[in-house]
């Protein structure tokens, strides 16, 4: 898998777009938070990553006096975004050195008990969230001027003198979203279980949803597509931010390039821009977010302005089909689907084509009804072409790619593609699950599409076990917010070569909300 | 020997003098100054600390793309004391991660040589100048906050991504100093040697002109009276800045203990404040710095005021007479003199005592007549029980201390005390010289009062010598500005268990201006 490096791509700003979007930017909503307790990480084979929190006696709302070498963990008590400030004053002499302190914050145990020197993860050593910081004058009211994502912040004394050492005291954090609690819709479920999930959903998305929805606060902190497409859906059933929705989706239709195709990326600072990577089901999900907009809010206007844009996506989707009306995998990251370097993209692409294909023409029928043959015509082709050209008969599988790969993916998309019948992708379902393919699931986007299918084919049980125990496992292994990542046979898993890389607080793991509110579970 | 920790000294603040040294806190000039080239860091075994700086033929008012890993050090030409600021542009695709670098500020080449993480001196780790910062949005004016000591800027990329690099432009320095240029007394010295020398102490005068005197800009960036004696002597005959010399004297004054002593040195920041460190030598420094003050002013409402502090510094003084009427080791750091744990610092501080006595006299002689007597009868009896007590007729040496040591430093002072007449001190001096005692002079500020004694002795050419040979040994090593350390057989020399943390642009150091100008060499 190559990144995508695009040198020669051009945008065309649509800046009447962009407006509309800027003026959808509201104040983000505060909140100052104290920390609960003093923790120390301990090692602890059976926990995630080795290590666990352990609280301290000492009070979390002070400090004893720190000097050289001096280490402490607050512990917030649950996941925050935002910006920790403190007071440190000095004991003992006058401080006759600077005062020269390391911050780290974590999201998880391991991120404040490591050292990260020790990282060769393959993406930047710059998300890893610490700062070391030289206080030339004492006291000083710190107050950090980044935005971190985190439950723990450890401070360490790298240096004070030998004639003073330091205090902390009104130890805070000014936490922000775009989440208004007011706005919660009530949560009818009873289970224990699904209360849980849903309340560790709502914490993720809260802190993901900040100027737009980012997938990870703590890592990329961005607009991806496949993100907003899954927290917008999370996002009707409970803090319903529409506006936040809306000006995401105007904020990609703003900065097509010259074929019209959305970026699977935006970058919100110093001002809005593309990012250089395009991915099919990533500008597919642009036509499927647009669709629920309209589904939810029924306003007319957003969607005859962006229907264009939505339009273009499926054109550059359908560059990918090949002479037989079927996707074909690209040498270089053209499809996203799931973290697996050995997954073939094409008929999962291909499922996700045709649902869209679906939905756009269920938005043709009142935004552009000329379209809705030619629409309706291409999804049944496509549905057909699958079914003559995918179809392995004697395993009962969907095949991907030209090595006939045969993955959970495939099978998933074809069932939400609705290639089969509901009762067809029923069974394919459970044989999936049954004969479990080599090429699994790795991701919480992943896993949200299998959930999916097993509602869309009655398989509710299947599907709330499912929640129990992928959802469920991250809570049981200590999860405050739901992670980018989690592979239940391999707790250290990362695709990024260290999972102190990783996200614990990610956009698209948060839909165990939408489905126990959509399903009332 | 052991720091001073004084939990239980209680400070008087005199809110009257400190509103007058508040008053005279004039604006500082501001310079803007550009790097002249680009240089790494060459090994070479010949070259101080084992490094010199070698240019490279880039320009160095941009940089190439630098990603991941790659270094950069600019030559700003000369000394500096200020604000570095510079533009961060990002080439490639759109940042994707945050910037991280550290910056790191040499005014050797050494300290932009090696990994400051090896650092095991036992002065803060935190006085070495390097700040790494995380850039979350691009492209970013830097203005650094923090004021840095250096010739040398390094900026080392700890991390970018895989997807861009960054460019550095409009790289300058805001430089700042309370030495008016345009306030310099003409140099008359004609020869090259003296002419250079007198350059490199106003370079060093003026990086330690700050909002006071400060000792040294990178360390301790503090105002101590040893340095301060010295600096307003380079001052007079130089930048001319008297107020900033009454400031210091009227900070000193404004925070006396209860009894009456005034602190080895203040810190100013948040505001002014005592350390708790009291030094004898350093208490009679107020009073001969008074003396030159009126010396040179002629100012008499400064004297009238301060005269009752610069006396409490001789009744601190003498509590340190044994029986004898003569000064006497303590087991704490009580006088400074010079930096030599093996120093006895009893005959050197009995000198400088009776110096001081000898101003005294003079100011009493204007100021409060009826004290004129007793001074100078305090001051004859000490020579006497120096004759006395100190010398030892079989070696023709003052010894100092239970010890009886013999070191550089008591004969220089029992000259500049005049315990000896001229003639004795000249042959003393001489003879200093030629059986060169082991326990020798290790710091500028020592080595001043030895070219001060040979002056006075009319030793004018061995002055000279020792100028060239030890100022110039400097120059002739690299010094763009003088060292607070300086051993010419041992150029790795440092008090504090590593050179790093030595300060390479040292106030005390400033002198040879002084002797240049005063003696019209």
């Amino acid at each position: 898998m190559d990144m995508q490096i695009n040198k020669e791509v051009k945008i065309i700003r649509n800046e009447a777009f962009l407006e509309k979007a800027e003026a959808l930017d509201h104040p983000l909503f505060e909140e100052w938070v104290r920390p609960v307790r003093m923790v120390k990480m301990v090692a602890d084979e059976a926990a995630i990553h080795g290590f666990r929190a352990e609280a301290l006696p000492d009070s979390p709302l002070e400090t004893a006096p720190l000097g050289k070498g001096d280490c402490v963990i607050f512990d917030f008590g649950r996941h925050l975004v935002g910006y920790p400030s403190f007071e440190l004053e000095p004991v003992g002499s006058p401080p006759d050195a600077p005062l020269y302190f390391r911050l780290t914050f974590a999201e998880m145990p391991v991120e404040a008990a490591v050292d990260f020197s020790a990282y060769d993860g393959w993406l930047s050593k710059s998300w890893l969230q610490e700062d070391a910081f030289h206080i030339d004058v004492l006291p000083k009211i710190f107050h950090a001027e980044r935005r971190y994502s985190f439950r723990y912040m450890k401070l360490e004394v790298i240096d004070s003198s030998p004639k003073y050492q330091v205090k902390l005291a009104h130890i805070k954090v000014r936490a922000v979203t775009s989440a208004d609690q007011a706005s919660l819709a009530p949560l009818h479920a009873t289970r224990p279980e699904n209360r849980q999930l849903d309340h560790v959903s709502l914490e993720t998305l809260k802190s993901c949803m900040q100027s737009v929805y980012e997938d990870g606060p703590k890592r990329d902190r961005r607009l991806w597509l496949g993100d907003l497409y899954l927290q917008a859906q999370a996002s009707y059933v409970s803090f319903q931010n529409v506006d936040l929705v809306k000006r995401c989706l105007y904020l990609f239709a703003g900065l097509p390039d010259t074929q019209g195709r959305v970026p699977a990326n935006l970058f919100i600072a110093p001002e809005v821009r593309a990012d250089d990577t395009y991915l099919v089901d990533y500008a597919l999900y642009f036509m499927d977010t647009l669709y629920d907009y309209y589904q939810h809010t029924g306003e007319k206007e957003t969607v005859r302005e962006l229907w264009p844009t939505a339009k273009s996506q499926l054109n550059f989707a359908a560059e990918h089909l090949n002479e037989l009306g079927i996707m074909e995998d690209r040498p270089y990251w053209w499809s996203f689907v799931d973290w697996n370097p050995d997954l073939s993209k094409a008929t999962p692409t291909h499922g996700l084509y045709l649902l869209t294909l679906k939905r756009a023409a269920s938005l043709a029928a009142e935004f552009e009804p000329a379209l809705v043959e030619e629409l309706t015509a291409k999804c049944e082709m496509g549905k057909q072409a699958a079914r003559d050209h995918l179809y392995d008969a004697p395993t009962g599988f969907f095949r991907s790619g030209t090595d006939h790969q045969i993955s959970w993916h495939s099978q998933i998309w074809m069932v939400l593609g609705e290639v089969v019948s509901k009762e067809e992708g029923r069974q394919l379902l459970l044989r999936t699950m049954r004969k479990n393919p080599e090429i699994g699931l790795t991701t919480p986007f992943a896993y949200h599409f299998m959930v999916e299918a097993l509602f869309k084919t009655g398989l509710k049980e299947e599907a709330e076990r499912m929640m129990d125990t992928y959802w469920g496992g991250m809570i049981k292994a200590g999860a405050d917010t739901f992670w980018e990542l989690f592979k239940p046979d391999d707790l250290n898993f990362s695709p990024y070569g260290s999972h102190l890389i990783n996200s614990y607080c990610h956009a698209w793991s948060c839909t165990p909300t939408y489905f126990i509110r959509k399903y009332q579970l």
